[in-house]
């Protein structure tokens, strides 16, 4: 997906979060900032956002020595997301239909940000979050395809969501499930000690994409983790930053997110912070369409 | 006041803002995007961030040679202001402690946006602004000043709220007043024609601070205009552009605004969307003073 001019001050914003996180050596800032600047001057070198995010935040990494700035965040998250692990399963439990509560768990895991919810009112939040139908599902499609899958392919997002992923994931066994993660922290995305603190190597086989931005960039990938991204009978993309990096992709994915932005939700074709479990068909059958949302199938930007 | 690393993202948006506002033609969008991320660069050369703002948005007017961006932003703005006039009026005259009100008519003024209120429902939201209190209210002592001043000079912010600073003028008739707005239009700042526009040539001396940017820079300021503001009795200086080029001045000014932003809220010792009527005593007193909410007088930075 092409990057738009609204990311550009976001990723800023974002960067100068990270730098803050790192260190409290406001020259330091300044320079992660001034570097950043440089970086998004020349935006459009960059493949998508998720790569553009990567060049900056290395610079985040590069003037403060520190390789996951993010990490008191991802463990509060997982804290909090351990912490209602249990609850997910009553919700589930208690509703028919599991195969669509069941995404619409690891949907609301999407919603995991420690800016978002704090560990006082997590439980409600999440409920109320959990109630909250999908704008669009492209359930049915995707259970006759379930019907006969042998190997499906989750592609996380981020650290917390991942025990969302983790319910939703052993609600499909004993199907062979592969959980792939970032190849190293990037934001607050989720990495292969992520996923496993999260219980995820209890039901599937945890892989690294191989690429360190915050989306399977598939340029970026590597070829063990392409050839399951081509073998998979089913492969599900979490979040917004691999819809940034797949939508273009030229083979069937199922993109599973909440739209937290006014320009992925635009690209989608729903309203903000609507969750959506939607097909893209793959390049060749998409040539043409404008949008995912009213289409069922994916656009070529 | 300094420039904070948190106002570029914030800059860089509110500049494609007005680049979209100006014109449909992406690439020209794109320009001026890339001449603000050159300028951001260079962010240690400005002065205060009404400084930087002038750059970026300058950009914007010559790569569109469209002259006022937010014309039909403020329009609106005075339109929804001005329909709201007799019910700021009939507020006042049903409040004791005539004072305290009108400069809170004056400083709710500065949260007409037309981004916040639609025309829906703007007199319940301002009703429910009105009725908020100031969280920093150094109202006695102008008081007591205004016993014996002849000449107030009030210094303008936005289009629409000229509308709520002709309520608090009128209130202090026959005081000989001078209202001073911006030399050239800027974002959605009041230009003479806007406080015109506004009813205040009725009760006040309209003249230009002889500055185009969206904050009284006083060394761009007219010789003209800088005699009025060292020789006015009472300086009250209305919103954040016009704190943050003015907040180190060597005069006594009343700063009245309602703090928009984290980085001025915190500036100002106060929390986010707290009304503030707070005197600056000028430089000779204020050295070493950390933030001004905390001491009553100005920090240095």
């Amino acid at each position: 997906m092409k990057i738009f001019l609204d990311c550009l001050p976001c990723m800023l914003r974002q960067v100068l979060e990270a730098a803050r996180l790192s260190t409290d050596d406001n020259e330091i800032q300044e320079k992660i900032v001034s570097d950043s600047l440089e970086i998004l001057l020349h935006y459009k070198e960059y493949e998508c956002s998720p790569d553009l995010a990567l060049a900056m935040h290395q610079r985040v990494k590069i003037h403060t020595n520190n390789a996951d700035p993010y990490r008191a965040v991802k463990n509060q998250d997982l804290e909090a997301a351990l912490g209602v692990y249990m609850l997910l399963n009553v919700f589930l439990r208690s509703h028919d239909n599991e195969l669509y509560w069941a995404l619409k768990i690891a949907a609301t895991g999407n919603n995991i940000d420690s800016a978002i919810y704090s560990n006082i009112n997590i439980e409600q939040c999440i409920e109320k979050e959990l109630a909250k139908r999908f704008r669009i599902c492209d359930m049915e499609r995707f259970r006759l395809k379930l019907e006969n899958a042998k190997t499906l392919l989750i592609i996380g997002d981020n650290a917390g969501e991942t025990v969302f992923d983790r319910v939703f994931a052993e609600s499909l066994l004993p199907l062979n499930i592969i959980y792939a993660v970032r190849n190293a922290p990037i934001i607050n995305d989720a990495t292969i000690e992520d996923a496993n603190a999260s219980g995820l190597n209890t039901c599937a086989t945890i892989v690294s994409t191989g690429c360190n931005a915050p989306g399977a960039i598939l340029s970026q990938c590597s070829p063990a983790f392409l050839k399951s991204f081509y073998s998979a009978d089913i492969v599900i993309s979490k979040g917004q930053g691999n819809f940034e990096a797949l939508s273009n992709c030229n083979r069937e994915v199922y993109f599973l997110l909440k739209a937290k932005c006014a320009m992925i939700s635009k690209k989608l074709g729903v309203n903000l912070n609507e969750y959506v479990f939607i097909r893209h068909a793959g390049e060749s059958e998409a040539k043409g369409d404008e949008n995912i949302g009213q289409t069922g199938k994916m656009a070529k930007n």
